[in-house]
């Protein structure tokens, strides 16, 4: 078996912000020379998530305003620490941590609608993103 | 390493069905001859789910409604683009994408009650779901 | 490729209960032996999750606040079966089943604020937690 393992670094402008990264880990891949078996994505981060569906800004835009119902403003209790991200934690919940993609003949095994997309809950400073192959 | 990838073919009579998948799983795990390892489900689409819960068709129902609550009828941008399906995608975020399931002594490593289903939240047309298990 | 597996045992006092498990997972990808790959961490339980995020009491208090917001007590379809636990599969549901994790140079590939938990929502019995280490 063998492995390969990167680390992508993503900044955002804004606070909450989704960003396509498709090729970034489809460059990846290809770099691993891994033709069968998986390839991890997930942020090293626990207010943000990676996920896969569709590159159209308009469903990007419902996302934000539909999370932000799940999610209404309020007196979170993580915040008496100091913080005041609570909300950036559970959005980053209902989004979900990382993703598992399988890799066929040396590509993302993908429907035509499938882009991975980093989604950020709490943003404007460094982000690592681990994406690992493993396979033969 | 050994892999075996098969995509399994649903086309549902609803828009939105719940359907159990967990035999065509275990059928393909068996084709495999893989006794230690993972196997990968998700579907190609993203409007649709693959996850893991009860066989109980009183617990479907409350999904259907419960997501229903969730994600309420309203007027989505993602619907400007000339699709319907905003809710569809939403949904599909909140059940999840994928699932990875572990294969011990060449069995889906499940408890008692764990079953495979395929969710589909915009269907009546074709799909198709990925299927890759990996492993000695 | 090699593969470990073993199964934790966990039961809680409340019925809704958040457990840290990182360490116990730790030491399963250390006995393992296994230096680079992944491991899959799941409940064999359809009214548990395994999840990572924060090691921060408050959070814990938000989630389980903020799930009864999600899932209302109401008369879900599948009480009628004699169960009471309708509400558990749903806030499962939300925090997800499983979880993959990195393996790098045999450590868990972490960012600084990483935790493993275990999230039970029909607890005051035993359950079980599957670890399936897999790579070389």
């Amino acid at each position: 078996m063998k492995s390969h393992t990167e680390y992508l670094k993503i900044k955002t402008k804004d606070r909450i912000e989704f960003i396509n990264i498709t090729e970034q880990v489809e460059k990846v891949v290809e770099k691993s020379k891994i033709k069968e078996g998986i390839v991890l994505v997930n942020p090293m981060h626990i207010t943000a998530s990676v996920y896969i569906n569709d590159a159209e800004s308009g469903l990007i835009e419902d996302y934000k305003e539909w999370l932000h119902k799940l999610v209404p403003d309020k007196d979170y209790k993580h915040n008496l620490t100091g913080e005041d991200n609570a909300f950036s934690h559970l959005m980053r919940t209902i989004m979900g941590r990382e993703t598992v993609i399988a890799v066929t003949k040396g590509k993302l095994d993908f429907g035509t609608w499938e882009q991975i997309y980093y989604a950020e809950f709490d943003g404007q400073r460094q982000k690592r993103v681990l994406v690992k192959v493993l396979g033969e």
